[in-house]
């Protein structure tokens, strides 16, 4: 039921990276990948940020480990199936296994590998088919294994979510190659479900970590399907160095590229949100505040009324009257306010447009893509949520999840 | 669908109160009343709390006008069928329009009159069929009006929500009646969708305001559906002093009967919650604070993962630990959580419990009524919210509902 997203088009290879993925039977579906390797080359950076529920996961405590001993990494080890979160000690463990395997398979380190899963909570990791299938999966590691890759990190997911771009900077090619999962339980909170980006670009870590910052601060933190945020969310950009062209954030071009790839693959989430018939953008402009505009537009984005009005293609917009006026802000004048579905203007300084007509507004509500704007006219702050209906298929999906 | 919810017991009336209701013509079905007055005898004490939204609707502004001009009240008008909200300054003139004419009707001043409103959002009120009803309704204002009135006030409501009890106080009859309405959009912050009850015990106005915030804090501020606020919620506290008995909070009979009472009638909104197939008892005890306790409760009750769980009787509890992981509480260690499934231990210390079995954690998902019970075993706090499960039925009544 993806809304407007396709099967992903041509992905290049990133040099320096190689990645390879494989079916090693930790999901019950004998048809679908569920463990992945990505290799990275000597000398390359590494930035990642992860998940802030009190509650992550294994492999989530693991990466800050490892990343907190040298700050950057050789390979990623990512298995869809189990989140191995809520596994305690024994959790950290069975994660420390799979790690030091491919350690030893790739001759390097422990803390050169960060592990990655996402899938059922509470329930332990099985070590050893992943630590078994790791020397197949060495052998199979190619520049091309993008798309692989991308499938075998897939949950509820309908389609892979990959995105590539390649840029000419000083006459030299540099490439863009970054693949994402998530479909529910998403409300990313500094990071998405699962995401990893690689450019051949040179960039130094520290300029890096703060880059990826800026990015996931437009990108997935504006998501939302259910506002549930995961235990493992992590979100890692390489920079690999191996085109041999330096940048920085002041580098437009290349961070402009960078910044939509960021914001298409969290879009993609939401395209693909689980039964989502409706890509919503809901835009807050005019509040005193970022925190502000972002509560409100995730108050309105995340209402179960709202979501099922959209669903029904609905235009009962007194609903969205009903989540800003519940949304927990700090400054709001109602008799300010202008409201927007689409073009067409639903309150004028707070009261009802009296050119409104039914028509024009379920004309807006029947499109497959709507967006609904709030100007608080009080400020400059302003905010961009995405975010998807609710529908019986999000109901019927996240109530058969383990049957 | 309504979730052990019967149709009222008897309903004993309440001296010095008389109701009436009738079908005026608001709501498009005309199979239902819509309309209903309460006429409350002159030196009685009312106390009322309105919705925290900034949305409030006219009816909920005119009120707190009314009762700032002198705070007792003889006549409460409500309709169901339009909420009277984002009508702006002729949405005022409306409800004041109404009032005016109970007021004629009564021979009171129009501050007098209290309005109350439930129903579609943005849409102006008729005020000729209600203005032309008025009469009637006085005609028919009877001391056992009030299950009339209960069923009057209904929306998505399947069932009235009423109960009624009677004390014996000094020897003298002391009687409690109270009724609610609401079923979507409930997540009530200072009061209900609609709730009003009456005594004929008498309570001095001061006492019986702030008696109305304690029983509401620990019945209607524990309740959530969907986390969706209404722009009505109001919820009113009337002593006629009719019986010659005066009480205050620490008469522990009376208290503890009204505050039974608030409960019952709280709970029996969530019963009868949209949709709702489970009624379910979220407990937080062991927090460093109620607010912490109220905001890991709600964030659990609230969850549309763990709401799809209960749905489908699956015990998927790896969504109770990540609701708790989402909870923006100040304080959590956990490595100090349990958690329980009815009995069914899930976590001790944060870990999984090495007995539980799924046909455990099955059997108590199983059943109508469920309890979740986080022991976050810092501190002294606690908070216990009650909700609903998110069924289909919840997206088809949601997404059908101006159809």
């Amino acid at each position: 039921m993806a809304v407007g997203l396709r099967a992903p088009a041509r992905l290049y290879p990133v040099q320096g990276l190689r990645l390879g993925a494989l079916r090693c039977g930790i999901k019950a579906n004998r048809q679908v990948k569920d463990l992945a390797l990505v290799e990275i080359q000597p000398g390359s950076s590494v930035a990642a940020v992860f998940t802030r529920s009190h509650f992550c996961a294994a492999p989530v405590i693991l990466c800050k480990q490892h990343l907190a001993l040298q700050p950057s990494a050789r390979y990623l080890l990512v298995n869809s199936g189990n989140a191995n979160a809520a596994t305690g000690q024994q959790g950290l463990d069975n994660a420390r296994s799979c790690c030091a395997a491919v350690a030893a398979a790739g001759n390097v380190k422990v803390e050169d590998v960060l592990p990655f899963s996402t899938g059922v909570i509470a329930e332990q990791l099985a070590v050893e088919p992943i630590v078994g299938a790791i020397p197949d999966l060495v052998d199979m590691l190619d520049p091309d294994g993008w798309l692989s890759t991308a499938e075998a990190i897939m949950t509820t997911d309908t389609l892979p979510k990959a995105i590539s771009v390649q840029l000419n900077i000083d006459d030299r090619p540099v490439t863009i190659t970054g693949i994402a999962k998530g479909s529910g339980m998403i409300k990313p909170d500094m990071a998405t479900m699962l995401c990893f980006v690689g450019t051949d670009a040179r960039i130094e870590p520290q300029e890096l970590s703060e880059m990826l910052d800026l990015l996931v601060a437009s990108s997935f933190n504006c998501i939302t399907v259910d506002g549930d945020t995961s235990t493992n969310d992590s979100c890692v950009l390489i920079a690999t160095g191996a085109a041999d062209v330096k940048v920085d954030r002041n580098h437009r071009v290349f961070f402009d590229a960078l910044q939509e790839l960021f914001e298409k693959l969290a879009q993609a989430i939401i395209r693909d949100a689980e039964g989502a018939t409706k890509f919503v953008t809901v835009s807050i402009e005019g509040a005193v505040s970022v925190a502000d505009a972002r509560c409100m537009g995730f108050t309105i984005a995340e209402s179960p009324l709202v979501k099922t009005a959209l669903f029904a293609s609905d235009p009962n917009w007194g609903r969205f009257i009903m989540a800003i006026g519940r949304s927990p802000v700090e400054s709001i004048d109602i008799d300010r306010i202008d409201l927007y579905l689409g073009a067409v203007r639903l309150l004028h300084n707070g009261l009802p447009d009296p050119d409104y007509r039914e028509t024009l507004g379920q004309a807006e509500m029947s499109r497959d893509e709507i967006s609904i704007s709030v100007n608080l006219n009080l400020g400059d702050a302003s905010a961009r949520i995405w975010t998807s209906d609710l529908s019986y298929e999000y109901v019927k999906i996240n109530a058969e999840y383990r049957s």
